[in-house]
């Protein structure tokens, strides 16, 4: 945690983003006054009472959390974004850079020269710049690395070799590891001597004299323990460890589990090569979770509410083109009937309800697969079971809403036959859709795919397809 | 955390599920056998070999970590289930109880008499025990407050008396305060007499004589610093608090924002009463968003994926039901135009596309809005803003997709003046489609709830019925 005091909770936080917006209004009011050719001695003066609002602003600023500024940066609009980025210190610079969103943090960076930027790396630890890396131009990152101390630039160089999601690209540097062959008292002294201790210090690592690690002292084991006892005894030697290879997924869900703050990671030698920490795993699980709602509905990645429209638009073209193709065979399956269509017209508006509701039932399948999948409560000795409740689940679905369905069809239209049409193709379409809601996000796993990405499209196209399908073909052969 | 050994990582958890499965259906054989009238001799005796093999589960069990048996709970079927659930000692039913989902909870407590839920909530913490408190018949939580002494039982009815997601509903009572007027190592002497401090423990807070917070005192000072200093000296005032009736979501978001472990709870004359921890939090965050993807397709409360087919069914219906209405206003819009799909049935072959269309443009605007406003970045400043980006966004994907359509559609069907409806319909849509994405949630925002609930399903109405309106109302007009 930086040292700024922290703004108590969001209400207050959109208070201050309110004065921000404010002065900044005021200012922008000025500057353009400034711009106009003639200006008069009243508007000199309104210069110099306005520039007191600049001054005003930089002193919030310089008040408030980096996270805060971040959250202030991200919810304005780009040319005051600017200006208030400008006003930053730029010693903060770095940490703010870390705490926006990658889409505003290009933006951001963009708008730096090589100097700035290599000013702002240089105030961060060798894990957050890796974090930044992928951002920063090449010859920031040229000069960054030779400006570092050797066991820097290793830590560095492997924090960056660990592909995006493993432990490895997650993990930090600031551990304080102790030999497990002395005594408490001696530890503490050390600590004393180290005068601070690195954020989300819980636990000290303990490793043996060649550097292998042995087990974790707690701070809490540690201060109740009796100084003469030694490391070994006290330790605790089953901790949970990571790999650099582990999925950072897997690790999320160890902390949640475990109830972790921080956790050591060893190499395949059992060295100790770095830690995670709860902060970060905190923040994967929200990135994750984000990007997953993201992806539903085909958004690649976050957008900043103030991109440009070509910026946004190319985020979101994907999706649309592959909506648009599975549309286009949905449509080619009614064009099939069309024949039929023009003999009762009626079959048109009835058709987008059976669709649309096997894509509604479908799409509860596979939420809750893709969900089951997750979590790995799936293995292939209860997927049958999964697949039979949820074909009863439509069976049970299908009767009572194609009924339903099956008598206001009748009220609309009074064709006692169109309503068994109805009602027999809204229970088979519920019944496409508990298999499509399984087989979906089943065969996307098995592919070793994600099945949180692309289960939804697959699903309605299927129940979309089937359902026009199921339909007009039941009417086509028992009414025409 | 608990003493046992928490499992490595997932991986290995599967592994393990994989071999109580095993033990399990071998068990289940000598089951049938049992039962069978005519035993025969060597059926006993494959009884005697296959007892070993219960045993073998029970130790199995005994060693895991109660949050690894909650996992393995929840991906057994039914009647697996409930044998491994009596296989677990009684002591620790009441940490598995708090792990399992709510509705795996749900099904485990039908399956326990009074007896053995007083022993399971006995062996809680009384936040926990207040966690519990929703699904514990009312007698069983009689006499648990009876049992309380009366520091536990205040403690318990403070923590039942908050709404949900109030801060208040989920702080523990596990905090250890101090005076700030005492020596550090006065404080290192009680914490020593303490003999064990509370799990999360990293700070201390400091408290005046009259029990008004006065700041904080972390561990990690508490060891650096000379233990003659007084605490006042060495603590930090400007901690983050929280009051019991804050949001949840609120604390949640500064815990991410400030990289908090734990932080005190104070009422409104500042007197220290509980105090939130990470663990709790990252809970939190994961139940919120796993609500939410779940709310996307109407599942109003997580299903046990091998809950009976009534139950999941319940839990459906009303989002089926909503669906099917606004699926046959939409067909109502179709039927009004009856007389023109007789005359040209290609129109019912296109319209789905239109309204399709329309929808997954609108649901991602609508995505990104109601993000926006989780995140407090939308405001009365910016909000005009927004709505013309994505009107931008959508008058460029509509000129781009509307012309693919419109030339796909010429190609199908040799109707150049179809085409041109086609292209026209698309475009409008869209703008439709941008309007009903921002001012969905907006709208829903402004009644005072959570935009990320409703948000799609109003989206989605709007696109379909203006959809088909827009489509089938130009093709009348032009081409009939």
């Amino acid at each position: 945690m930086s040292e700024t005091e922290p703004t108590k909770v969001q209400e207050s936080l959109q208070e201050i983003l309110q004065q921000v917006i404010e002065l900044l209004s005021k200012h922008q009011l000025v500057e353009g006054l400034v711009h106009k050719q003639d200006m008069t001695r009243h508007d000199l003066v309104e210069t110099l009472v306005h520039k007191q609002h600049l001054i005003e602003l930089q002193k919030k600023l310089d008040q408030l959390h980096s996270a805060d500024i971040a959250y202030i940066i991200e919810a304005l609009p780009l040319e005051q974004r600017q200006l208030v980025w400008d006003m930053v210190n730029v010693e903060r610079d770095g940490d703010i850079l870390l705490e926006v969103s990658d889409a505003v943090r290009e933006s951001l960076i963009a708008s730096m020269d090589s100097g700035e930027l290599l000013a702002a790396a240089e105030q961060l630890d060798t894990d957050e710049i890796a974090d930044l890396a992928p951002d920063l131009p090449h010859d920031v990152m040229q000069e960054l690395l030779e400006s570092l101390d050797s066991q820097n630039r290793a830590h560095l160089q492997s924090a960056m070799s660990y592909p995006e999601d493993t432990v490895g690209s997650l993990m930090d540097f600031d551990m304080i590891s102790i030999r497990d062959d002395i005594g408490l008292e001696v530890v503490l002294r050390y600590l004393r001597r180290l005068g601070e201790l690195p954020g989300h210090t819980d636990k000290l690592f303990v490793v043996d004299r060649k550097d292998h690690f042995r087990g974790v002292l707690s701070l809490k084991r540690l201060l109740v323990h009796d100084p003469e006892a030694s490391v070994a005894a006290v330790m605790a030697e089953d901790a949970v460890t990571f790999h650099p290879d582990d999925e950072a997924g897997e690790a999320a869900s160890a902390f949640e589990r475990y109830d972790l703050v921080s956790a050591p990671v060893v190499d395949r030698n059992n060295k100790l090569v770095g830690r995670l920490t709860v902060d970060v795993m905190m923040d994967f699980i929200r990135e994750e979770s984000d990007s997953e709602k993201l992806s539903m509905v085909g958004l690649r990645e976050e957008e900043d509410l103030f991109t440009t429209v070509w910026k946004a638009a190319k985020n979101r073209w994907l999706w649309l083109a592959i909506n648009l193709c599975t549309a286009l065979v949905a449509s080619r399956v009614v064009g099939a009937f069309e024949g039929s269509i023009e003999k009762l017209a009626a079959l048109a508006a009835l058709m987008p309800i059976v669709a649309g509701m096997g894509g509604n039932s479908g799409n509860q399948t596979s939420t809750l697969v893709v969900r089951g999948f997750a979590l790995g409560l799936i293995n292939k000795d209860n997927a049958r079971r999964i697949l039979t409740k949820e074909l009863g689940i439509a069976l049970l679905n299908g009767t009572v809403w194609g009924s339903v369905m099956g008598v206001v069809t009748y009220l609309l239209y009074h064709n006692a036959a169109l309503g068994g049409v109805m009602a027999a193709a809204m229970l088979l379409n519920l019944l496409v859709a508990a298999v499509a809601g399984y087989l979906a996000p089943a065969m996307i796993d098995r592919l070793g795919r994600d099945p949180a990405y692309g289960s939804a499209v697959l699903t309605t196209f299927i129940t979309d397809s089937m359902g026009f399908f199921i339909f007009l073909g039941l009417a086509t052969v028992v009414l025409l």
